[in-house]
């Protein structure tokens, strides 16, 4: 498999539910009149709590600062697996289940904390641009066992070599192997995962500004209904797909916002998934993780996860 | 002919330049998702100065007060000229022109001043709400000569007897006879004039919110280039139409901004061009009025106003 460094320097940002109106002018412009902005890369999530907007320099510039938006104070760079044809993966499960073992726990291992954005066709793997030299050159030596590691510039893939070192790591105080078990919540509602040609996007626009822009009011208890979860993500260039029409649930992660300094998380929750061979979609927010397992599966996944618990707890 | 007083109460108010990124919400509310507001009546009209919204009071709430917001102190009524088959006007000119003689010309006599809006469909007369009983009946025996006058009432469209009186009036201290002539700016470029049906709307709101609200910047100096000006009026029910793809040229009445005061001001662009039998889209704005007329006519149509000018400064 092939792990390519994506040229996108990105920021995470937070927009507060009643900072939305304010937002909406440069969203839409990022969301829907893409020639208008050289912003290449924006995912915006919806939860009851907030909005995360993940974007690239050029993106970020279109909003401005006020009490509204919050900043994660990194730059990140996204990492990507592409399948080459022969997949070492025996997996057929999709989404974050399929590079458990072959990113995911190495990053972990390696203290690197991750920010994942899952889409159907894709994982971005999202780690912070700066760090320790050393670590760099650990990570590296880890990833290069499975991958062929490429790094794009100007458009072009080129291959990454041991001393020029894969970028991704900051060694958090916090130990991976006695990482914190979050508590979840799995909230009753059910999720489509869809795509879309970004050809047909005109043709939905006034449907998705509703959804995005005006259907939930800022007034809205976030903790009214914890049964039920709005959730919306939406990256703009690599939409969600449903080829079969099903169902899934969602496992959220954390009972207190989780930050982005602790490693583990992702794995703490992919590992027993791809143990069980379990497609999942896994979306990090600037409050909490999220992620998406198909309809029938919840029980055992959520079971799963207790035990889970109860193991590390006693 | 018969003449409709609508069931709206209408707000004219003005959103400066810089503050259109603070309405977008409200306005794509407004404009694109008429079924979460229960504003009815919408027109939007982008000049170089400024944009100018009119909408009834549902509408108005929408729009939270700013130091980017300017709203007229009055409530408003539109007017409306339906001819019902047996059309007692031997024009076949559109718009304006059409019903020059039967209402622009009675209600500058009467001292009434009007705020116009075309649209391909129908030309709304908006007149005060509020004015003193004894112009109420001038005008309704003005007006009852040539038409039989309804009043929309929850749907419907009741006769409106004389002693009930037409609303739309209020007398202005300068004598329509006496009226200034204001200067006229004719700019260099062309305009279309069109229609949509409102089912179409979701298939080019994309393209709708490029223009209206990121193709310009409002760092713009409004008059940089007098010789073209950018207009963009759009009525969200009555959209304009061009079944013959002509193009239209714009005058521009006044030098400084008109005020809502001052009556006769239609009256004085439409009467020649009614003489002339030239058709006239005639739309107020919150600085200024603006006549489109059929391109072949603009050069007459500009003579005819330069000689009016002469006769009257004489």
């Amino acid at each position: 498999m092939d792990l390519h460094i994506l040229d996108h320097r990105l920021r995470v940002t937070c927009i507060s539910k009643s900072g939305l109106q304010r937002y909406t002018h440069p969203l839409i412009k990022l969301i829907f009149l893409r020639n208008r902005t050289r912003c290449k890369f924006f995912s915006l999530t919806e939860t009851p709590e907030n909005y995360t907007v993940v974007l690239d320099e050029e993106g970020f510039k279109e909003l401005q600062a006020s009490e509204h938006l919050q900043v994660e104070g990194s730059t990140w760079l996204p990492l990507n697996v592409v399948s080459n044809g022969n997949t070492s993966s025996s997996s057929q499960a999709a989404g974050v289940t399929k590079i458990t073992k072959s990113v995911i726990a190495p990053l972990a291992e390696q203290h690197v904390s991750v920010f994942m954005l899952s889409t159907y066709q894709t994982d971005f793997i999202l780690v912070r641009d700066q760090q320790p030299r050393h670590l760099q050159h650990a990570l590296h030596r880890t990833l290069v066992e499975e991958f062929s590691i490429f790094r794009e510039e100007r458009g072009e893939f080129l291959p990454v070599h041991s001393q020029d070192a894969c970028d991704g790591s900051q060694r958090n105080g916090r130990d991976a192997a006695h990482a914190t078990v979050h508590p979840v919540l799995v909230p009753e509602n059910q999720f489509c995962v869809m795509s879309l040609d970004p050809e047909t996007l005109p043709a939905i626009a006034t449907t998705l500004i509703d959804v995005l822009f005006y259907s939930s009011s800022f007034k809205e208890d976030a903790s009214a209904d914890p049964e039920r979860i709005k959730f919306f993500s939406f990256p703009a260039d690599l939409l969600f797909t449903s080829s079969s029409g099903e169902l899934w649930r969602m496992v959220r992660i954390g009972g207190q916002p989780l930050g982005f300094d602790e490693c583990g998380i992702v794995a703490q929750i992919s590992q027993p998934l791809a143990e069980s061979d379990i497609s999942a979609y896994y979306i990090s927010t600037f409050s909490f993780d999220h992620a998406l397992v198909p309809e029938e599966d919840i029980e055992s996944v959520s079971e799963m996860l207790q035990t889970q618990r109860k193991d590390i707890s006693t």
